[in-house]
């Protein structure tokens, strides 16, 4: 619901002149909508919470993931880096911008905590967050074809799968694309839950 | 908005009742704001056929796609059609999915712009338009990530580019990718707009 407060009492006085309720009737009506928004604006701060820690761990899992073989040749060392892929770059600074945004957007939702029934917050948010989610996905997505082409290749293109040699590697850029992964489900949820957030008053 | 028109012509009553403004102004008012919902429920029909369309364009050039060279050695007749990479049977899968999703969900809309104070349709196309933002984000995104590779090809990986030998191919994977992007742009404005229709009464 997107009315004000003040609009809300008068509802509620309404109510109560035209059926001759209690007077407190109107007060507790109102009451409940307030806590049922503060409700959904608490769990979303938590949620927040959870999926900024989650896409930071992505970026530093994958941000600090090198691995150098033992054994070089005289014109190679080999040497596997987060960086020697496109999309793993893209990766980092995709979850990098999401991170931050979560960070910053913490203040907005504890503004909703304290004015549950002001719409304002609430609506930037969602549309941020829907924004934030595509960032997100397109992020994990695009690394998980990488990484499911490096540990299984392909052998139509002629691709050879390198895990085998770089195995530390591909296990942890594996952890990093889950780590995104559930972040993206955290934020898939929170939209949600802004949706609901706007609509029961 | 979502009190349904019962309430919100008991607001314009009691409006009239408390200001003594004409009895004419009540109606006014809630005829304006199911005139702004009915925009945005028009807005969002067209928005939801144009992504359709996108995604189906999306699907049937990924789908369709095949390219025979004309040569073979003894062993091989060279060939690359879309489920050699397993990223584009995801592809069509996902893109499927989603114009099945668009099409089924056109009556929703066309409720939506039949009864435009009534929150009900408008909340599940928004929940369900968020999921399926991130299927079809998820899909374009890996198929970008592949389609980079094919046309670029890594050197630390040892992954060469296959599209100067697969020419024709590469390029009608590139058209499906950005008509899937284009159809995830579209999108998100649907998710965007959806949420401002909830909110405005």
């Amino acid at each position: 619901m997107e009315k004000r407060e003040a609009t809300t009492v008068e509802i509620a006085e309404t109510s109560r002149e035209r059926k001759g309720k209690a007077p407190l009737l109107g007060a507790v009506d109102n009451a409940k909508a307030a806590g049922y928004k503060r409700g959904v604006a608490i769990f979303d701060l938590i949620l927040r919470i959870s999926a900024a820690t989650a896409t930071l761990a992505a970026t530093i899992t994958m941000g600090t993931t090198e691995q150098t073989l033992p054994f070089f040749t005289q014109f190679f060392q080999f040497q596997a880096s987060y960086d020697d892929l496109p999309t793993f770059t893209f990766f980092v600074i995709a979850m990098s911008i999401v991170t931050g945004y979560l960070v910053l957007s913490v203040p907005f939702s504890v503004v909703s905590i304290a004015r549950p029934l002001v719409a304002g917050p609430r609506l930037l948010l969602i549309v941020c967050d829907t924004l934030t989610v595509t960032l997100a996905t397109s992020a994990a997505a695009s690394s998980a074809a990488i990484v499911y082409l490096a540990h299984n290749g392909n052998s139509d293109a002629n691709w050879l799968a390198i895990c085998q040699q770089f195995n530390d590697f591909c296990q942890r850029i594996s952890g990093a694309v889950v780590a995104a992964f559930v972040a993206v489900a955290l934020l898939i949820f929170m939209v949600v839950l802004s949706a609901l957030g706007l609509r029961k008053h």
